[in-house]
């Protein structure tokens, strides 16, 4: 097993990364208090609530078991927790448990920053996602119907657990949609990680378990890091949105429907590389090489069929990293070398969505 | 004009104190973006929201209006702050301005700790219970049809306003309500505050305003100085909890209605010092003392007709200020100094509810 800490002052914790975490001691060890909300999803549930919650006994626990999918992170789902924890009479001193993905941390992670003003709040991420990036830096938060992941609060967990062994029964298309993420982390901030993943996508793909946990520790070592220098996305910390301001225009089109975070990230991660190419910042070939992994990672390259360069602007206009209207994008200035580009041209925009757009 | 500084580090704000602060430049001062979401209830927007628009026509504002009443502070009003605000397309650098009382303030400052994950916020209470309470500290939330204020977030104002002018509009009950919070402060933490207040109190309820305006401020700075040592209620700010325990039950009782915060807290008091009485800690004197300030206050000191022994203890059990389900409360151990009992002798509890119940 190995430990990483994310590093915030009083709010610093520890990320492990090992095999058996979730039957480990280490993870009872983790909670401080007697309540405990178990929160989950009907996917996961049925693979490993029962091994989680026999881990569990000594507390007093109660389980939520959500409805599975992006589209039911709301303000409504976020009330199935609310409620349970009221109708059991939890105090401020429960700790929330989030066993799953993305959608699930997010979800219970701002249950837990709200339900009584903030509560602790334990992460076992069950998608290869959810390890390396959403589990790391404490965004939480559900969606608003007129905007992706508006509504939401800065809360850091006490622990995250990254279980290997629970990727086992990952989907081969979720496996993919969290290599896009890893890839992120190449391309945004370490050419030399960007080149080991290309030598290593194959076992990564395949579930091998030391380049997986390689993958993990790395991804979750720069995010950490970047999130020690900018807890709160003043600055530096924008840069992990490289391919996310695209990403979010494709899943605000398609309802969040139909096409995973972790797809849509690759596909924006394709058109910042192509934007940064037009720019004269990337070479052809490092634009070709940034398609080529997301190709070979099953990840989608181009937009969904029938979304136009109009769709894209209008849906990125409400993304929150614009500041006061002007268009914010992350680019590349050189494959592993993200910056904040405050004024994308229109124009190179235009061109980029024409040409990939169909 | 004064100014407090309330001391939390990085997240220091001023409270001002005086007269037409609502049409000061300060107040145009205070704010740093370009984008402004003000929003009031029906009942403050006929009085004054004109006056504070024309104060604020150098920024973009959006309005939002808010069904008056705390039945209203739920995620139902919240939404539609975050819906005005994403159909106005307004960023993370958007401020938030709350002009009204306790339940516009804790609503759109819970709405300012959680759109985008956080955005400024700006407060301009209008009712004294505000001004001297819930506009210290940075507590925000909604109710929850389960309990009241459930749902929340530590989420300080950059500044707040406390004109001393809109309380000539405020209704002689909601005056009552605020003086309640005022002899809380004198309860809690200062005897010679206590019989200052006992010396002026016509005075206050006559809105006379050098009275209210050192009223106001000595308040202020108690609840300052008390937040200053513990801003997310780990100990000490507890203290200002006393008589908020049995005024939430008596409040949860009546579904919110017919009876306003300060009322419930004023009833909430007297049973606190019987309470405390009882327990031999204050004289027959002191609870007569206290029992007679509330009156003379125009509070309710016993409990809402038909409500009985039963109703309290079902709703403090809820009280977010349980610790894993043993009694908690704030008590006196003399008048001026408040004290956190956590193992409050239930037969005590029960014979002053036999005693007051009616």
């Amino acid at each position: 097993m190995k430990t990483l800490n994310v590093d915030l002052g009083e709010r610093t914790y520890p990320i492990h990364i090992g095999h058996g975490l979730i039957d480990s001691t280490l993870l009872r060890s983790a909670i401080k208090g007697r309540q405990l909300l178990l929160v989950t999803n009907e996917t996961v549930a049925a693979l490993y609530l029962d091994r989680v919650l026999s881990n569990l006994t000594m507390f007093e626990v109660a389980t939520v078991i959500l409805p599975d999918g992006e589209d039911h992170k709301n303000i409504e789902t976020l009330d199935m927790i609310f409620s349970e924890a009221l109708t059991q009479r939890f105090s401020r001193n429960v700790t929330m448990v989030a066993l799953g993905g993305g959608v699930v941390g997010d979800i219970v992670g701002f249950a837990a920053a709200t339900y009584q003003r903030g509560t602790d709040f334990l992460q076992i991420p069950t998608t290869l996602l959810s390890q390396v990036d959403s589990s790391v830096g404490g965004k939480t938060g559900v969606n608003h119907r007129l905007g992706k992941n508006m509504i939401g609060a800065f809360h850091q967990p006490i622990a995250v657990f990254n279980d290997i062994d629970v990727l086992e029964t990952l989907p081969a298309r979720e496996m993919s949609a969290g290599i896009a993420e890893v890839i992120k982390y190449g391309l945004l901030g370490d050419v030399a990680f960007l080149s080991w993943i290309e030598d290593h996508l194959d076992e990564l793909m395949g579930k091998e378990c030391s380049a997986l946990s390689k993958a993990i520790e790395h991804s979750c070592k720069i995010k950490a890091e970047i999130v020690a220098r900018d807890e709160r996305e003043s600055g530096v910390r924008a840069l992990l949105n490289l391919g996310h301001t695209f990403g979010h225009a494709i899943e605000a089109h398609l309802g969040y429907r139909g096409c995973l975070h972790g797809e849509a990230v690759g596909t924006g991660m394709v058109l910042a590389a192509r934007v940064s190419g037009i720019m004269g910042l990337l070479s052809e070939s490092d634009v070709t090489r940034t398609v080529s992994i997301c190709q070979r990672a099953n990840l989608p390259v181009r937009p969904p069929k029938g979304m136009t360069p109009n769709d894209f602007l209008e849906h990125m206009a409400v993304d929150k990293k614009n500041i006061d209207g002007r268009l914010r994008l992350v680019l590349m200035r050189s494959l592993g070398e993200a910056y904040i580009e405050d004024q994308a041209p229109m124009a190179i925009l235009d061109d980029v969505f024409q040409a990939c757009c169909h």
